[in-house]
Parts: structure tokens; C-alpha cells; sequence
């Protein structure tokens, strides 16, 4: 079983409407977010940062981390900016899957296990986990290190996961010895 | 702004393990779908069967018919079969969307809203409200005509659509005049 | 390397444009064909039916094998009728996976390469073989049991699918001893 | 009807097989390509520029662009350089709409004509006239701004276009006045 860590929509510049509890929630589960980015890195674990681009179809990994790093919140985009040599695919819409070239990807490299980090919880997180389900992906949600807006649909959204779509429900420290 | 009526996974043999909560709640709702259905078939809104194949690849709305009138619940599929002149797409996976011909079906028919019946709320109704939401269709909700497994789940289900999908939750009764 | 071998659209009522010089090639590969679907029975070789529904939404294999046996060539229909055993997958559109269940039955089914038998050459075939390609799938193409339209187009099509999409050029005779 | 105009695979550092015919060709329909991209920016036709990524996927607009710059034939390059304003498609495989957003864009954008240029005319060109048509999009393949690597491949594949795909072939000098 070969894993990937997928990093959802980290690069945003939290000028939307809920931005307030989702920043508050990104402050606490940042640190979790940046070990496991990093651990993922020591231990050569494939990582593919995957982010809507707001509708602006000229932009990609540069430009979308220029904007959030030039929004509302840079403290929560610089500890887990992509770097230059990892896969980074855009997106349109809240599911990761959905019409972006991630599933060749993930075949091209042979991988069946995810690992879900990101924001948020109940959005992007929920629906990227049943993409991930549907095509018959092993999912494992980091639960420390995903973001939510609203506390109760999270709680939610991890109950669904973990009992409809088989999705494991994990800790960073337990991510990798 | 056209509808479309979608009657979602009700050829079941109810054989599957949580078919007992299921096979309550569709009890419960199966007056308001069959309901539904007739008014959409008396004012001609454009109905569409789309069932899970439960991994019969040979099977389509005549074998599926069949099957689940054999299976443990005959009463809760006669009231709904579906007849031979209404469009019936298989599925193979929990979204009515994910690798089925539905999304060429509704744009060929210049469709922008979907109506969801069916069963289970918390997830194929769930995931394919997603899905629609994702595709831009508008997803009206049939709350009275959805059945569920979980209750608590099927709740954070419709509130979910409700909050993050934009869906309308209404009842049978005010579907149609 | 699993196999699978693809009847595409076959059930033709033959009333459209073009329909008298498909006949003829028809006509011709008919044997060919009859003795590839009967081998790969034998062999216990996957055989999948796939088939444009013309529009009509709520066809399925019973109705659109009617509907061919009762339209201009009943004759070229019924040696290759798909038994209702075996898998059937509706389209719509050109390609047998533009918007179908097939890449997923295939995937489940561990397939990685298939052969081509139908109609018509320079057009579904071509195009069929071109997204199995782009998929990764090895192709062959069964080229004494492919009927076209135009010679011409059909030649530059069987050439296009060896030069460009790797594909194999075979005959029925050397698919199976 | 509104049109978009698609510049497809000309970020290329030509050290392929079968690079000197198509560079060949390239070069002469380079002044067709760039006054085509010029008029088009002029008149304010959407342009899109859809490129492989060669596998590697951590590039997009800027790397592709780099990289064939330090090609075999930057000449080739500079003049039909993207530009940072417009719409930029990363794909993977032949065909410009095979798991990429650019079917989404272009729905976004209420585009229904798409305007052809590019490499290479009997490969990628081919097939995502195939895609497109069948989506419903009407094509049109500017002749004199498309290149080949097989000539006879090539006038086979505009052929199959018109014929069978309805796309139109036009010159550029037709597209605008």
C-alpha cells in the first residue's frame, strides 16, 4: 500500500464570509499540520498540495501563494507554503477530484492510501474523502491537523467519514513513528 | 429554470446489513414518494431512476425491478417501480453522478434543478446532492420523501446541504400546486 | 495482464445515414465477429457489451436488441444478440467511456487491455481505442472484425491507432488457439 | 454563440522522437499562430493555452515556459509565448479535456465554439476535436495554424474532423476581420 498526503487548501487569503472561526481553527491545528508536512517530507511520503484557485485561471502554485501571503492571515501561510519541487494541482471546486488531474496522479504513482489534511473539515475535507472512497481509496483523516468552521457539522462530517466512507480517523504524531 | 425529478436507490432487496433502521424510515416515507411521483408524472416534470447495480453488471431496470420485488421488503417496492417509459440509469458507486450517463442525460434536457428522492439521506442523497452542487445544478431536497439509516447522521446530513450546498429542503406537499 | 474483449454498438437498427455501406462491411466481418464472441465465451474470456442507447433513455440490452432486430437488417443482429448474462453498458456519445460505468467495471475487473470488435472503425472504434489509450489500457484491434463506412477514413484510422496509440492490429484467428 | 480560442501543446522543448518534422511544420505555421493569438487578444476572444506537463507535475505555466525556452528551439517558443494574464490548463495526457478544468471553464466562461491551433494535428489536435464534439462544442481547426508530424496522418485526421466530428476548417486569415 503505497500513501499519499494531500494538502487542501491551505493557500487561502481568509477575506471570505466565516473567515473568522476558520482562521481560529487553522492557528490551533497549524503546528500539527507543519510536523506532519514536514515528517511526510523526511520520510520521502509523497505530498500533493491541491488548491481552489478563486476563479482566476492564470493562477497556480506562485501565484495563488503570493495572494494568500498578501491576505488577511500570512502567519497562517507561511509555516506550509509549497515548496517549488512537489506536485501542486489546482482546483475549481470544493471536491479535490473533481475535473483536476489528481486521480491520474495518484495512479501514475501507484498510490491507494490518502492522507487528508487541510481545510475545511466539513467542505472540502467531507467531499474529498467521498471522492477519494468512491474510487476506492484508503482514507485516513488527520484530525488534529484539519480546519473546520463550524465545530458541530466537523464533528459530523468525521462521524460520516469514518462510519459511511471506512476513513480512518488519525493523529499527526501517529502518522509516522 | 427546468427540474428534474431524481428517484434515487429504491431497488432494494433490503438484504444489505442496517436494513432494518432503513426499511422503517422508507415505511415511513414511502406514502410522500409515491405521492411525488404521480404529481411529477401528472404535470410531466422530467423523472429519472437512477439505482445501484449492487455489482451486476448485466442488470438494468427490468432485473433490478425483479430482484428487489424478491428481496425482503416486496411491499416497499411495488408502490415505486419504476415503469418502462421513464429514463433509468445504473450505477455502480454511492454518488448518482460518479461514472454514470446522468450529467449528459440532464444537460441534453436543459435540466438546471433536481428534485431528490430516495434513500439514504446521510449518504447516496447526501453525495449526490454534492455532486449536483458541484455540476451547478440547483438541489431541492425532499425531506418527508428521504429515507435514512441513522437519524442523527440524516440530520447533520440535511443541514449540511442545507448550510454548505445551498439546497432548498422542502416537503412533498408543496412541490407541486 | 487480464483481458477483456468490447462488442461495440452492434445493435444497430441500420436506418441512419450511411447505413447501406456499413452493411456491407458488416456483412463481411459477421463471421469473424461471431467467432470471437463465441471463442472468448469459451476461453472464459471477459466479453463486454457496449452500446449507444440512440437517445432513448430508458433502453437498456432487452429494448435496444428489439429494436434492432426489428429494424433494416435483422440478419446482422441476431448471430451476435448479447446474452443477458454478460455485462451490458449503455453511452450516449461516441466513445464507449464518455460518461459510462465502463472504466470502473474494467478497473474492477482488473482489466488492463482490450480488444475491439463493432462498428465503426474510423469512429467509435478509433475513438474508443483513442480513450483507452490515454488511460493506459493496451489495445487491440480485431481488424477483420471492425466494419466501416468509409475505406479511406477506416485505413488512416487503423493506421493512426498502431502509430499513435500503440495499439495491436490482429486477427480473430490469432486472439485465441 | 461564444467562442474560445485554444493554443494547445506549444510549450514544447522539441527533444522528443519524431521532433525535427514536427518543428519543421511548426515553423511554418508560426506567423499564422502568432497574427492568430494577436487578433484574438485584439478583438478580446478568450484564449486559453491548454499544455502537457511531461510529468512533472509541480509545473505550470512558468516552468513549461522556462523549460522550452532552454529547449532545441527556443525560436519556436518566444513568439507564442503565454502571457501572465490568461488562462493556463495543465494536462497530462493527449486529449485537452481528459481530467482537466477546462471543460468547467469553458462552461463557466458560456463558451460553445472552440477554435483550434497548435500541435500536433493527427495527436493531440485529433483528439480533443474528438472530446469536444462530443460535448456538444462546435470546432472549428484553423488549417494553417495547426502542425504535424506525418503529412498524410495529418490530411486523414482534418478529414475525419470534418467529416465525421462536423468541425470546421478555416484559415486564420477567415477567423476575424
Amino acid at each position: 500500500m503505497r500513501s499519499a498526503l494531500l494538502v487542501i487548501d491551505m493557500l487561502n487569503p481568509y477575506e471570505h464570509e466565516d473567515a473568522e472561526p476558520l482562521k481560529d481553527s487553522v492557528r490551533e491545528c497549524l503546528p500539527a499540520m507543519q510536523a506532519l508536512i514536514e515528517r511526510a517530507r523526511d520520510s520521502e511520503l509523497l505530498t500533493v498540495y491541491v488548491n481552489d484557485n478563486h476563479g482566476d485561471w492564470s493562477a497556480a502554485r506562485r501565484e495563488l501563494s503570493e495572494r494568500a501571503l498578501n491576505g488577511a492571515a500570512p502567519e497562517l501561510i507561511e509555516p506550509i507554503l509549497p515548496p517549488p519541487d512537489l506536485p501542486f494541482v489546482v482546483k475549481a471546486r470544493h471536491s479535490v477530484f473533481y475535473e483536476t488531474q489528481l486521480e491520474y496522479l495518484l495512479r501514475q504513482k501507484e498510490v491507494d492510501r490518502l492522507l487528508l489534511t487541510g481545510q475545511v473539515t466539513e467542505q472540502c475535507i467531507l467531499y474529498s474523502a467521498l471522492d477519494a472512497y468512491v474510487r476506492h481509496f484508503d482514507v485516513s483523516v488527520v484530525t488534529d491537523a484539519v480546519a473546520h468552521i463550524d465545530p458541530t457539522l466537523a464533528q459530523a462530517a468525521l462521524s460520516m467519514m469514518q462510519t459511511n466512507m471506512r476513513a480512518e480517523l488519525i493523529e499527526t504524531r501517529s502518522v509516522m513513528p
